[in-house]
């Protein structure tokens, strides 16, 4: 039987949500107080679901030990207590660090390395789904 | 990338189940306290996602001003500290306001405004879900 | 060595803050929407603590058997799915049921049986507190 | 118009995560401190979700009252204050007590007796989410 | 009787711990990642706990009308989508906006305008509480 | 300005509640499912609050770092995935594991090192709170 596993992970982050390619009346408008130039922050939650079919001697789908890892190297260690815009890699540039391009980003960072760390094909990154509040929160799958 | 971004919102509202077409024993037996003639309330919880692609300027899919602006009209104002049986259009004839129904119209009338709001053809009403209590819970989708 | 136990309960009911003594606009200005003529309501939960020494051979400082049968005949069954102001005694007459009067209620009902049900002197109510919602909170004690 | 309804179960129980069929230190290695041989436990939260069309008449899309009743006598009698390992049938022999084998014994005894209870073809078991902790989730579906 | 009412808000903030009167290593020692040059941010609550006798026309001890406008105006303004060491006044300086001084100082502030607001002598400001996360708390009272 | 500190730490465990001086009839009236031979289990969660002035040099009334260590070696490290009635010491006789032997039995643990650990007298161990379940909770302070 195919399950679904989800492990939920929490890191604190501040931000400012600014887009250059817009005039600074646009950003107010667009952002509100998320726009001030001194930024804020958040205490974040990050789940990771994986899918794949229970093995039957461990009772897993995918080693957890294992899991826990990649997730706290590609994204736990590079967020936790960091500026988002001035110290993770993708939002140093114009790409503006709403919630919806956050999941985007940690969708793509896991993907990345996934083939090389799970071999078994049956074995899959399912979903990202990133809380920036109880009130606002972002799924990206495939 | 498509994203699915959800937006939670608070409402306290009172409401009794009862229906008209079942006799007094039967609303009791399939209501149980829910039917107690008097009425009783909750806090309850909508939350709303909407899909489509991120906007690669302003990290968003969808004007989340614009989206909280038509959920207050259309959804909190006429449900915040309201009586759903008398006060909620849906609900003033005989359709029950149970969790399943306030679901289903809550996106009904989410529906019925989407287009006129949301043109791009890309961004879709999603699901609605709506936590009557933490423990009774119902989804909406198409 | 004396503990504080705390026991937590939910229950579902409606109410409408207006003052019988206040002009309609003096209610509206005090109550808002809560002063809307249908009602609404809440889920709130209760918590009752008491204090007293641990017995050394149960481990208790009371019988949370004979605890919770109190609370549910003197509390929750007189308030679970009700409408507060037609249905809960203390505030069919001019007793607004904020939830500030409702925890002085609650505080007063239990402390009027406590005598009776829990005879040994060191065993006391301590306090009740009442979630309206998590964001009004009201505690009583002596 | 279909809804999906979830109804939010709690239970506490202890299990011990060990497989027969791996050395003691393989055990160690997968399951950590999970692998402890005195065994610890949880409080664990069952949802259960079920989707049909909505009865015009009553407002939902199954009876509540049955759906609770086949819950409590399959999976919260069986579970509630128990060891899992040693009063869980399925758990009683080589499969170990994960949530990913638990969601879908959970899932598979309630399909088992759905037919049995649901008779309307349109009412269907959607989905089974066993929450460990907070952190640790799984879910199951068809 | 005297009652104990608690207004709950949250706002999000960045901040950065780091004393001038320490060097770089025990900065470091001291705060550990939350020393990060960058800063970071939470999604703080803060409590106000206000305590006085019940008015018997209006079922409350203060108005919350009033209370939650001079919380706007003293705390939530300054502080909303803020970062604390640069935009919130008492934090520019030396002091660190550690928990316990964030606790303090929203104490302070309410404090100084209390007299001025809440005329009637036996309306106290109570307690000031604050979560910096779930796990990470401070409460301040007199 | 005095400060009262509260971290929060949570540790899965299991446990059997009987008391060796009561009969088995009285142990099942006491003590209900919790009685169960085969034992059960919760995510406790336990906070611990510390009082004590401001540093005005750290914005610390404690050294966070410490404190979290001494809880984690007399608290987290004997109780994490653990039988509370075998693997904790003061649990391993009649002491019946209650959540207020518990809370109880903690306080005492910390008090034996606070003075150790802790050297300036104004620092003080104030209150130790564990909650078995959300509804089940046990203050101690002196």
């Amino acid at each position: 039987m195919k399950v679904h596993l989800t492990r939920s992970y929490g890191f604190s982050a501040s931000h400012r949500l600014h887009s250059p390619q817009l005039s600074d009346e646009e950003n107010r408008a667009l952002y509100g107080k998320c726009n001030n130039p001194h930024g804020h922050g958040h205490n974040y939650e990050v789940e990771v679901t994986v899918a794949g079919p229970v093995n039957p001697v461990t009772g897993r789908a995918v080693d957890l030990v294992v899991l826990d890892r990649i997730i706290d190297e590609e994204i736990l260690t590079p967020l936790r207590h960091r500026n988002i815009n001035e110290e993770f890699e993708a939002f140093r540039g114009p790409v503006v660090p709403t919630t919806e391009n956050l999941a985007a980003e940690v969708y793509r960072r896991l993907s990345g390395v996934w083939a090389l760390v799970f071999a078994s094909p049956g074995v899959m990154l399912e979903k990202v789904r990133i809380l920036e509040t109880e009130r606002n929160i972002c799924e990206v799958w495939d």
